[in-house]
């Protein structure tokens, strides 16, 4: 094999992630490294945890990026929360319910499955009932917008019924932070993750997460020690804790995160208000094109994420070819269906960056291009027409 | 807090990592983020693994990069490897070797410790009484070089007293891989992790694993469940495995990854044997440097680290107020001692990037004032002489 330098092609990232990553974050992550004891870097520690405070929404002390994916924060959630032996009722309407599965399983606890649809929102009312059933329940997990199907579920109701029961929420906010309303203080979410790749629009590969004063009593009180040494907050506070000595745990992904810091920047300049508001307005852009070009969204209107659109493939078009030309024609990324809605829909982003006018134009016009290609009967024009139409009015 | 952008001051890192990140590598972070199932990405993962099969001398089809810093390459290794109950012969002589037996009591295993003086290399006689011992035991584990301690142990002699015992071996590579020899086939080397901010000079935040095909069989095998859902190979292998389908696992850390793939590219155009060299040149240099300012290297010289040199802290000297002069003064990093030689020693660290004739003459110059500006008595100026002279032989 011969070895060269790899010039990656300009994609436009409209997938369920990564999405478009700005030119301000890129070349943050360029600035020259510098050691992670450095006094300059723990000053930056310092920033981004006031800036991923505001992001949250929280005042919680043990706020601070993982130094992996967010399916390592996922883990981090669980493997310090939940003890070998405790029960822990974890709604499922997706892949990443599932995954939450997976790792309440392998930290030896008993998880209590209550199963939606997929394309679904969790209902309120079997939390309620699971609740009631299981007093012993020592959290409740769900996922706040549900990457593979696009699906909302309402945090702030499913927190507040685990609240009443003295049961901890652990909430996946990976594809909401930044695109969709959270409120972690006002809804009384004990512990979150989230990514940085989807409405941050930074790179991927950290994983912020928070715990509330109620989450780190339970931890620092364990009767088990945590499972894994490298997600141990016992240990990682030491090093971005609240009045932590800065002590070395693990080496910083230092350039990582000059670009997530950026990205938080982005975040805190536009205001997480207008951040969300621009998310759903591009949503709505995209909808009408969709709309017109005779493509329909899977989700009910009450429960559709709007920075993450599952599209219906229509009846005769060949799911895998469109998104090759989308990508091969029109540098353009769209995500495939995952688990049980893999050949069924697109998975279209609008997630940070990418929710913009250009980009939602940009994926009418290529769908368009690509059901042509197809030879899906559908009005020409229409997509891109429908967009321009709602932004003009 | 007021929140601003972040622009790093530009140290010379001379600690026990991360080293100095050059251009190449830094720009290579910067480039487009694409998607990490995109057809362009996938040709960058096998480019990534081929270059790391020739960076640890292997042909292990189970070779790539951890999404995450080394501690959590040392538990992807323990975690898959290591079933509960299992005995793990672990030698101490360091911070590592003690994260290692840490990692093993994690596991539900029964760690068999063999101990060493924080500063000497692992008994290789002590390793062969503890398997005798030990016929029972499933794998030994050590660190190749010791970043605590900057001592290299002889990976090769215990490699094959563990082969001959039928008895895996895992070794921690984090600060010798393209520093100093190291040969994973050759040696039979069973399961090796490492990081990108040491030797390669990457960013900190991945960690290349390499798995000999019965370590693959062993974890194929197992009886437990691996208990980390984001480190469990079994589904890691069908992102990043020979003949894997590239499923999604977790969103790979695509900037990262452009530039540990530049890194290496770096490093396979100098070549292997070239950059060992190139370690061990410039480690002389800095010793007679070093001595001609009357300051002393702990370790012994038949296991000394070239690439990370512990220097005694002279009687009556302030070990941290130097290293905040470097800092402050010469925008110059060096390490501090770690566990039972803090305050004892300095780090230097030569490794990658940093192992170069510019590195040596600023270290020395800047130690020479620090030293003035303590009032220790030394000969001004003797030490840039001294590594001059020995360049200019």
């Amino acid at each position: 094999m011969s070895h060269k330098q790899f010039i990656p092609p300009k994609r436009t990232l409209m997938g369920p992630g990564p999405s478009d990553v700005s030119v301000r974050v890129l070349h943050a992550m360029a600035r020259p490294t510098i050691g992670h004891l450095d006094p300059q870097f723990i000053m930056l520690m310092d920033e981004i945890k006031g800036l991923l405070q505001y992001a949250f929404k929280t005042n919680n002390a043990l706020t601070l990026p993982v130094s992996a994916p967010g399916s390592a924060g996922m883990e981090t959630c669980f493997v310090n929360l939940v003890e070998p032996g405790e029960k822990v009722i974890v709604c499922v309407n997706g892949v990443f319910g599932k995954r939450m599965v997976e790792n309440v399983e392998r930290c030896g606890a008993i998880p209590v499955i209550v199963q939606d649809e997929w394309g679904a929102a969790v209902s309120v009312d079997k939390v309620e009932v699971a609740l009631k059933e299981n007093p012993d329940a020592a959290v409740l997990a769900f996922v706040h917008a549900e990457t593979s199907t696009g699906v909302i579920s309402d945090a702030e109701a499913l927190a507040a019924l685990a609240r009443n029961k003295n049961c901890l929420t652990l909430v996946d906010a990976v594809t909401s932070l930044g695109g969709v309303e959270l409120d972690v203080d006002g809804w009384g979410i004990d512990a979150i993750y989230s990514g940085t790749q989807k409405c941050l629009s930074a790179a991927p590969g950290i994983s912020p997460v928070s715990f509330s004063e109620k989450a780190v009593q339970k931890i620092q009180k364990r009767k088990f020690p945590v499972q894994s040494w490298f997600m141990d907050l016992n240990l990682v506070m030491g090093y971005w804790g609240s009045n932590a000595k800065r002590a070395y745990h693990h080496t910083a992904p230092v350039n990582a995160l000059y670009g997530f810091h950026e990205s938080l920047l982005v975040l805190k300049e536009e205001g997480l208000d207008a951040a969300w508001t621009r998310h759903n307005y591009h949503h709505e852009a995209l909808k009408v094109g969709l709309e017109a070009l005779g493509l329909e969204l899977t989700v009910d209107e009450a429960c559709r994420a709007p920075q993450l659109n599952a599209v219906r493939v229509p009846e005769g078009v060949d799911e895998a070819a469109v998104r090759t030309y989308l990508l091969n024609t029109f540098n353009l990324e769209i995500g495939a269906g995952l688990g049980a809605l893999a050949g069924k829909v697109w998975r279209i982003g609008l997630m940070g960056q990418s929710a913009c006018r250009e980009n939602v134009v940009l994926c009418l016009e290529a769908l368009d291009s690509a059901l042509n290609n197809q030879g899906y009967p559908h009005k020409a024009g229409a997509g891109v027409a429908a967009a321009e139409s709602f932004y003009e009015q």
